[in-house]
């Protein structure tokens, strides 16, 4: 149309840093950020994250080159997230429960010019470092966070530490009034996650400033949450960028509570202590809080919404939480999605059902999320999409501009996910006569028995509601006759018992008998540090238990 | 970064388009628009809405071409707001107070090639067809929106309605299954909104899917507007699209709660028989909410949230508003920023003063809300930013995505208002200490006398804490000794009296000498039907009394 024009007034890259800008100038003396002794407040925030952007550019950091971090949920963690992008670089938080030889390959796969890294997690570093000099010798500069309570000269049980940068002399580097980088095309990288995930080969996502804003502004909206919240950090902040909450805080003026680690004493204490308004979690994190210890429970001050995902939830969960009085928001997505891309959203209609169906209702995946264009469960090959009844299965996905901008240096791959113009998720799913999505399995988690597919994730759910079991996982394992028969790892729960014949007797009284594990294992269950079950893992137990001896279905 | 890929899996223009289909997928079963006896669902509303849409296309509506409207808040005037921009074509909504002259010069201006009518208005539109064939051959296809509960072969007084083409009739030529245009780029215009403005002279606003997905998604969140909202309309949707709740009650899956007319009586009903819970006024409105008769004033049914703005609220509007039970948000904005812009968000610790005081903070304009990049006071010489001492007078300036595109056919107008790389607001304001802003003006509504700057703003707002006083506006009247003195015009509530010397008094009272008004004249406000008073009327009548006699400021 005649009389358009496009110029600085109109056109603004979309970018999360405006929200750190934003609520530097509305709330300016409210506090940003609280952990243990720290308190920072959001004008503070922003001076310290320009300071720090300041300090890395100094450094050299120059656009589009990689910052690494590997850390807990702790207030420099939190200002990477914004420090980093504002100095025009890219923000890559590494999983916690990597060793040295992953950490050294994801140092190399990234090219990082910086890691910073939490003084627990040094030595493991400088080992990883170590192993890059044999390849390499481009070697990431390593900047140490030290424990804030401890005097500053202080490094607990660092060996190295002398010679190492250390992270508040560094921001002391920079000037408050650094002229602030921001994306020349709103497209720019702003973050690199890669998928920690249930499988051993991770993947570089790339997270872009339109999608980071795109996606912080639908989580909020999904979780209803007002401004001036009160954020505790339960969920990595490494994972997703804390399923984009590291920005969200920051848009709505609120309040983050880190806490290093994630205990449930830790978190009933900080919810009484500070009025905690919000906080998320994988199942598992709600599992460790309806089975804490009454002596480490605390009652809530006021309405704490908790946002889960990460992992399907099963019902249980969901009706013990909300017998705790916690409100239960269950998003779905992925590290492709930018973390939350669904939401479960609650429908008046239910207030009047018994608690175990609105649990049961609520545990499915729901639909997308204002920002996300679609998501659908589509055939994968022919791309049509399966009807709406609860029964045909197909693989969810995904499409809008909160599905990341594709994998590092592996475009092949990156084409393979948006092949059909979808992003494939690789979940299988069905649709529900009401429109809402329910995910069944990974694609390569179900478990395919004389033909007929069995849902890991449909088994799992019926046996936490066992009064005995704490954690189960259900795989797929080798069957001369069947190709595979499920197969139970269990964790109970302390001090209670239970053998696998009356486990396996519980499942054939709540399923179909051909769902029914054939065999338990009882022990600890190995997870990512996002709380995933590491199913590869047990998988790999499983196929090493060989066949079972020949058997017949019981059905 | 390698690795990357734009493609229509993760790349997808910004539209609100979304937010109906979303709606509809999410919620269809939940009422969107009720309207007297008229109720749907979202399924509905976006059936109808496709098949409007497919219908325009049948009509030959093509991408870009320009659908005017002329309604009030019915539901067709709702559907609209999707259906046009759903055929690719651009809304242009028509101010419900222009007579026919007027009309003719925008629809020959906006080029219009259908103008749906609002059946009490088909007299009047006429008219200005007729108007306009005196010099185009290309006159707009009338659609005549017929009132709901009337049967469709009646329309009420109307001269030639056989041969027109009637809203319900032309939407069932449309078809379910036409796929929905969708911007071919975010950028391309949605809608356009003349300035019905102070002044006489209207520029055609040009609003692009980008800014009003974002303007939305903003103006929701300042609100605090949660999920599953009940939104009654008291907002003209023809004034910013309704500043953009038109798109924001999809966007969160609300029910839309229509109004013919805004009357206190009215409102109060409609709050409490649907449980409303949000709404808007300029205001005028929220007036006529305070100084309703007590017989038609009903209690709230619960928590009613308002946004204000359109002009700025005297204090003493909000106190009121709040005594009655009702949560007031403040929000600035002009046509030009897609409505709302900023938002005086409240603080914590106002909690604890006085109510006076808590309305005085919250009659201030505040700050940009979390899409609009940056609002500032500056020297519109110059381009510096004013200082925050709450002093020094500037223009209010805004950048970033949710400032307009243009103004329709005047590039020279369009390159004046973002000369400098900001959008030129017309408003002049101050900064406060804790960083936000309030108006003291339109630049041509300064009052300047014996070289004083006299903010007609700060004057009104004194009066309106008059007990008698129900309206009031300050304008300039020429002085041959001081160059301009204030001249009051004020509407007394019924059953009031009170002459001139008092009010001139009560302001001495009140206010530094030199700005209290030297004239008083007693008479209802001319204004626009936004609510606005139209000061070029009465800056007119003042010019037309000409010059006090001689005279000296007594102050």
């Amino acid at each position: 149309m005649e009389g358009m024009e496009r110029c600085s007034a109109n056109c603004v890259s979309l970018t999360p840093i405006t929200f750190l800008e934003r609520s530097a100038a509305v709330y300016g003396d409210r506090a940003s950020l609280v952990y243990g002794r720290v308190r920072y407040t959001w004008r503070d925030t922003l001076q310290r994250c320009t300071r720090l952007a300041s300090a890395l550019v100094r450094k050299g950091i120059s656009r589009g080159d990689v910052v690494a971090a590997l850390a807990p949920n702790i207030p420099a963690m939190y200002e990477l997230h914004f420090a980093v992008p504002m100095a025009g670089a890219v923000l890559c938080t590494l999983n916690m429960r990597h060793d040295a030889a992953m950490v050294s390959t994801l140092l190399s796969h990234s090219e990082a010019k910086i890691i910073f890294v939490d003084y627990q997690f040094l030595p493991m570093v400088k080992r990883a470092i170590k192993l890059m000099s044999k390849t390499t010798e481009k070697l990431p500069l390593v900047v140490v966070i030290q424990e804030y309570d401890q005097p500053s000269s202080c490094i607990n049980g660092v060996d190295s530490a002398l010679e190492d940068l250390e992270f508040e002399s560094l921001l002391a580097t920079g000037e408050v009034d650094f002229k602030i980088r921001r994306p020349k095309d709103e497209w720019d990288p702003i973050s690199l996650n890669y998928t920690s995930g249930t499988t051993s080969r991770p993947k570089g996502v790339i997270y872009s400033h339109r999608g980071a804003y795109l996606n912080t502004l639908s989580t909020v909206l999904l979780n209803d949450m007002p401004s001036l919240p009160v954020y505790l950090w339960t969920v990595p902040m490494f994972h997703c960028n804390g399923w984009c909450f590291s920005w969200g805080v920051a848009a709505q003026g609120g309040t983050n509570i880190c806490q290093r680690t994630v205990t449930a004493k830790e978190i009933f204490a900080n919810i009484s202590q500070h009025n905690v308004t919000h906080m998320g979690g994988a199942p598992t994190v709600l599992n460790m809080i309806i089975n804490a210890p009454i002596s480490e429970q605390k009652p809530l001050p006021g309405k704490v919404t908790v946002m889960t995902g990460g992992a399907p939830p099963p019902s249980h969960v969901l009706y013990k939480m909300r017998a705790l009085g916690f409100l239960i928001i269950h998003s779905y997505g992925l590290t492709e999605t930018y973390g939350p891309a669904t939401v479960c959203s609650w429908k008046p209609e239910w207030d009047s059902l018994p608690e175990d169906q609105q649990a049961k209702l609520n545990s499915r995946q729901g639909l997308q999320h204002v920002g996300l264009e679609g998501v659908d469960i589509k055939d994968p090959v022919t791309m049509e999409s399966a009807p709406a009844d609860g029964k045909t299965m197909g693989e969810v996905m995904f499409r809008g501009n909160t599905v990341m901008s594709g994998y590092l240096k592996d475009l092949k791959a990156t084409q393979e996910a948006f092949n059909g113009g979808w992003f494939r998720s690789g979940d299988l799913g069905v649709r529900h006569p009401d429109g809402y999505i329910e995910l069944k399995d990974r694609s390569k988690d179900i478990i395919i028995s004389g033909g007929e597919n069995i849902s890991s994730i449909e088994v799992e759910s019926v046996l936490y509601s066992h009064p005995s079991i704490l954690e189960v996982a259900i795989v797929g394992r080798p069957d001369d006759h069947w190709g595979e028969t499920p197969c139970a790892f269990v964790k109970l729960k302390d001090g209670c018992s239970a053998n696998g014949e009356e486990i396996i007797k519980f499942c054939r009284e709540h399923l179909p008998h051909y769902m029914a594990p054939r065999s338990v294992v009882f022990r600890d269950l190995p997870k990512t540090s996002t709380g995933k079950i590491q199913k590869f893992v047990l998988k790999e137990e499983a196929t090493a238990m060989g066949s079972l001896q020949r058997s017949k279905h019981s059905s």
